[in-house]
């Protein structure tokens, strides 16, 4: 059973021009991010279009990275559907291709309830060997997932892992608290923001998957080791670095187009100006950020030591 | 070219036990259907749980109720999935599988956009010859498609349709005002709405997508007629007979589980007591009605003079 | 006790330069409201800016109010304020005034429950002999009145009314039928919405409460009229005028300014322009429509015939 | 000028059973504050039920407060209400009774916008020669204020503070960050947070207004002494007691009342079990918590070695 710690950025997706999977780009990208050091890398996260992939190409991804990464580092895979019986197709895909985790987040579309979530990850577990996320991601589902029920869950062995993008630090704590009190030592809690990483890591969370790692891994990793020694401090100023960085991700103006456009556009477009990657398109229908916009990234990204 | 208009049922989808599509239970459903009167059936929309179904599964249940309609009504096919690549492999199947029509709601998951929403209806429309209906479901997607969208892409002759379920009655009359006033005779309006159909069809709209109709699709066909025939009184009776019978979508509590269990539960349900299906399982991660949940819905059909 | 029925308009309220309450211009607002035939007057609802105003000024509009109309029509007072204590110091200020009947929303600002807001109005019953309307606006309260607890509370004597501004029509028609299944025959129902006024009337609500009526009185006046003779064909007719009309609203854009001050600041305008008010200045911190949008609704007045 | 920094209760306001203000058991409780060290009291925060206080109430809770606390730590006045006019009549009353600082939230109830809550702002800066904090409560007002309004206002000497009760902490770690870029050293920048305040002071923070410390004003007061003095592990240790006293906000569960009832009943229970106050009334239409929840408070404050 593999232990789940430190910096596992939720990778990007490159497309060549016809939205299939660059895959000589995507291994680059892996080969950058295992060289900056970081701890486990997970695929078809939100921060990979994975809402935006046909099932052959969410395939693609996973088996070309599970091949590269070749067991350096373990391999997540999002599970990402609405419901029960749709999720339980991507695990089986996900089991074949050889991932390492699979990570769910709670049904969507649907109007759900608490009692259901719980009964999907159970039908879930009963279906898969591997370890499961609960990933905690309301911007995208709209529900927050219940502190009492991850937490009921991972003490009846159903959950091995969160990844809590909800933004709620104070849960956050919590929860945290609560697998202290309840014992439960298995439970990896790693937090989704790139924002305030040191500060979870300080609470006790395992790690944390920062998509801005795809655009500055060794950043993260420097938090990780930092925090580790002792060096709070340090660790502070490199997240307040990344901090600074983040802006990146507002250079086109919510009037023009959607945050996850802006924000994916921005890491993808570093991405590319920093060589990892070789095509900065994103899918349909996503709009492309124009020229003024990328200048204000390759500005920040030259600001922050990165170009 | 199809023309829509009546009523188009948003058709439940019967389970055997293991979640297959029970086809004998939908083929003598769609029977029910035709012989009531309705006008079209839609499949895969959101009260067939198209949101649980797995891709090959929903194949099942288009082609399944293309063949057994055999042209006697149009067939609208919901092509449900969070953003424009993963729609288009559902479109190629209804495509295969001979629907009339397209429904197709804005992008979910992701943080989406105006401008992203209307791009994705333009790449739709340059992937198949099929009409396209918009499915304005906030509920559901937690976007509203704007008024102002809607009318430029049909205009644009990219819409053929909009199925409304947004509950804005108001939002719904300026849609009919503008269409026409602009012109755009070519633009079907339905509404996706049970309690107020009388009204809709009053309004202009060309029709409605009550679910509902699946228990009792005699009811709707009569509001049709009777709105046609200038029977505006017996046509608000007729809908004040089925608001009430609209209760059992709460026989189960929202303490207990999430209303979309509930509502299709309830449908479900009230199908196999009136013997249209064998079997009102649901799939999972959904919760089963208890007896006196079931018991309540009985006895509110009863009443109705269903049973 | 006054029965309510009919086109009681939400006044708007006029300012001088100094937001001191122009009372000439509000006695010459109420001339033209009771010249074109409305059936009553709610002072100090959303659309008179009660939100912006000081007690003293509120004080003021009422006295003014009650003054000039002289019996001629009841007159409705809003006691607006965000819990039961606050509510109460304005209930005793309106029936120092003489109003009519008071209108009452739910509890904002704090994080309420049904048994609190039921609570809330029962509480508000026993310090006042005035007939209670309940506001179900949660647009603004961010709350919406639950059916069952409006019925349960006029079953109990303590609702003699509702004013529901909450865009859901399909709710509205349940709460008609509630009404009449449970012959609360004293409950009197009124629709907040300006753009569905006709339909409205048709499933049987007792009258409207339309903000655009401080515009053009006549229209609304006509629409409830035609209802009641049976020109249904008429009041449609009529309400599709208005809802043109109703664009005047979004003359002012939602990147530049609330949908507050585009709304109300229209009102204004048109109000000032068809010689009803002298000053169309709007409480701060609402911002100003600019003449590209002032010019923008004299075209649609002109169009509406109404200059 | 007063300097802000440290612990600064937003202190509970004691009611009799008529609920005039408990002036004794105020100033009991401000006793009690001093005494463990706080270093400002808050009054009129979302915490005193201030949206449940007629004016005269909030009167006298202030001159109460200014009075006995006699200069010793500055007091902040909350002036909570919808709008401009409205509140500068409130700021009037907090400069009458000696406030050394005013709190003021964005509008509310009407449906703002980023440049008119700016005006807000700026209009009430022009009558009252007292520092601003602006109070970012979306859970209360339903709208975040902008973090580039916020500095904007700051430069420009609108501003004096904010405290920040939306719970975004990656939020409000770049607006501390933003703060040092920009260089305005005079915007004091406080957490209304209870759970995370050794992080919110780690990221540089001047202090905290957390609730809890109603009931354990020595414990926040030992996070702000630990995290000045470097003993980090300390103030987490510290921090993760509180949060675990925090549970006392749950003990009354979502399904019987308001999370402002339960959380508020919590603290006054909790302060009347520790004796700060005799009386642990709610203003209406709040509701009591019942002997169970109040014996489940009990335990966890005997638990937390508090009784």
């Amino acid at each position: 059973m593999t232990r789940f710690t430190g910096i596992i950025p939720p990778l990007c997706t490159p497309f060549r021009d016809d939205f299939t999977i660059d895959v000589d780009s995507l291994r680059r990208h892996l080969d950058v991010q295992l060289a900056a050091g970081i701890h486990g890398v997970f695929v078809l996260g939100s921060s990979s279009e994975v809402a935006f992939l046909p099932d052959r190409q969410r395939r693609v991804v996973i088996e070309t990275t599970v091949a590269h990464v070749a067991g350096r580092v373990p391999v997540l895979a999002g599970c990402i559907d609405m419901t029960t019986l749709r999720v339980a197709e991507h695990i089986r895909v996900a089991e074949e291709a050889g991932a390492d985790a699979l990570v769910v987040t709670a049904p969507y579309y649907t109007r759900t309830h608490t009692a259901e979530i719980e009964q999907h990850f159970r039908l879930l577990r009963s279906r898969t060997e591997l370890p499961i996320f609960a990933y905690d991601i309301p911007m995208a589902v709209h529900t927050k997932l219940d502190r009492a029920m991850i937490l009921r869950l991972a003490g009846d062995g159903v959950l091995s892992g969160v990844k809590d993008s909800s933004g709620d630090e104070a849960g956050f704590s919590a929860l945290l608290l609560g697998r202290r009190d309840r014992g439960l030592t298995d439970l990896a809690v790693f937090t989704g923001s790139e924002l305030v990483v040191d500060l979870a890591l300080r609470m006790g969370a395992d790690g944390a998957v920062p998509g801005l790692a795809n655009v500055d891994p060794a950043g993260y990793v420097s938090i990780f080791d930092r925090v580790r020694a002792g060096d709070l401090d340090g660790a502070r100023r490199e997240q307040e670095r990344l901090l600074r960085l983040f802006a990146i991700t507002s250079a086109a103006p919510p009037e023009r187009m959607g945050r996850g456009s802006a924000g994916l556009g921005a890491f993808k477009a570093a991405m590319k100006m920093r060589g990892f990657i070789d095509n900065s398109v994103m899918a349909p229908p996503q709009l492309p950020l124009n020229d003024e916009e990328l200048l204000s990234i390759k500005g920040t990204l030259t600001e922050a030591g990165l170009l």
